[in-house]
């Protein structure tokens, strides 16, 4: 037993995972902070569905074509990174997000409409991190099963977010909590 | 100032409403366990946007009449309830969960397609309180600028939770992330 764990520790170390605290949701977490392996790679975040949530969409497109099998998103954002948000309007270095992909179904149990989620399909993060990236936010797509992802080329993410984030990358316009307070700080950009 | 102090502590105390800790997301939070005024109304929690995410629909139907202007539905747990349910698959008392409406549109800033979340449309919350309610869960829908709810009857939201709820009147089958928890601790029926 003793030589797994040893085993399991040196692991962590090799990927630059600092020691996650299972403390449960809505206290201090350090998986809500960037944390990255020596190859700049971003390391899931663990317990984002504990984070702030801040909106979802069914099947969104930002082109005409229409989308065939439409997907739930959710998006979170980590709870440091919402109370500076709420305290200035503004995003702090560090901050992060996950947005998840789930799929949408019609029929189940008593349901007999609409939609609602089922099982996850993918998820990708944004991290504000002046400090590593160059242009200030950085984008990954995590693998199903993947505990670790490289930063997606601008033209993936970075681009469009840079472009028409209402707020400093962010699409602020899409969370209708947040839009408000950034107007209140007048850190809100209306974009199209 | 001292006046205007005492009034509003005064008002407080005659809503039942047990002073609101305002220390942001993630802490401990008076207003995540039920608060009542003298006449048996619930206080509508005012931090439930900062409990856990469960899950959302849009247009989700308990009936085969399709839904002409369909909305999303989110739904929150508050985080002491929810840190009991990963720990045991059943809710303890005094759980209380908030389901919140919001608009859907599709055209605006760079989105084309699908369904994004807009303003809100309804609050409702339900709570496990067996000391105040005979039959254990109590339903109340919020007015949009209501700050109290009475008891809904049985028929608008028991009778069916009641039936239907994979765990103890609540939906689980619509939890993706507490689905698998309720099935580790034997907990989930499985309902049609």
């Amino acid at each position: 037993m003793r030589t797994v764990m040893v085993l399991i520790v040196a692991a962590a170390a090799a990927f630059g995972i600092a020691g996650f605290v299972a403390n449960g949701a809505g206290s201090q977490r350090s998986d809500s902070v960037p944390q990255y392996t020596v190859q700049n790679q971003l390391v899931r975040p663990q317990n984002y569905r504990e984070w702030i949530y801040l909106s979802s969409g069914l099947g969104m497109a930002y082109s005409p074509n229409p989308n065939s099998a439409p997907l739930f998103t959710n998006v979170f954002v980590a709870p440091e990174a919402y109370r500076k948000f709420v305290a200035t309007g503004t995003w702090p270095e560090k901050t992060m997000f996950v947005l998840e992909e789930r799929a949408a179904s019609s029929k189940g149990s008593i349901n007999q409409g609409g939609h609602f989620q089922g099982e996850l399909r993918g998820i990708a993060a944004s991290v504000k991190d002046s400090s590593r990236f160059p242009s200030k936010w950085a984008y990954f797509n995590f693998g199903l099963d993947a505990k670790t992802a490289s930063p997606n080329p601008p033209e993936s993410c970075w681009n469009c977010h840079n472009a028409h984030g209402a707020v400093d990358n962010t699409f602020v316009q899409f969370y209708p909590t947040l839009k408000p307070i950034a107007m209140k700080f007048g850190t809100y950009k209306p974009k199209e």
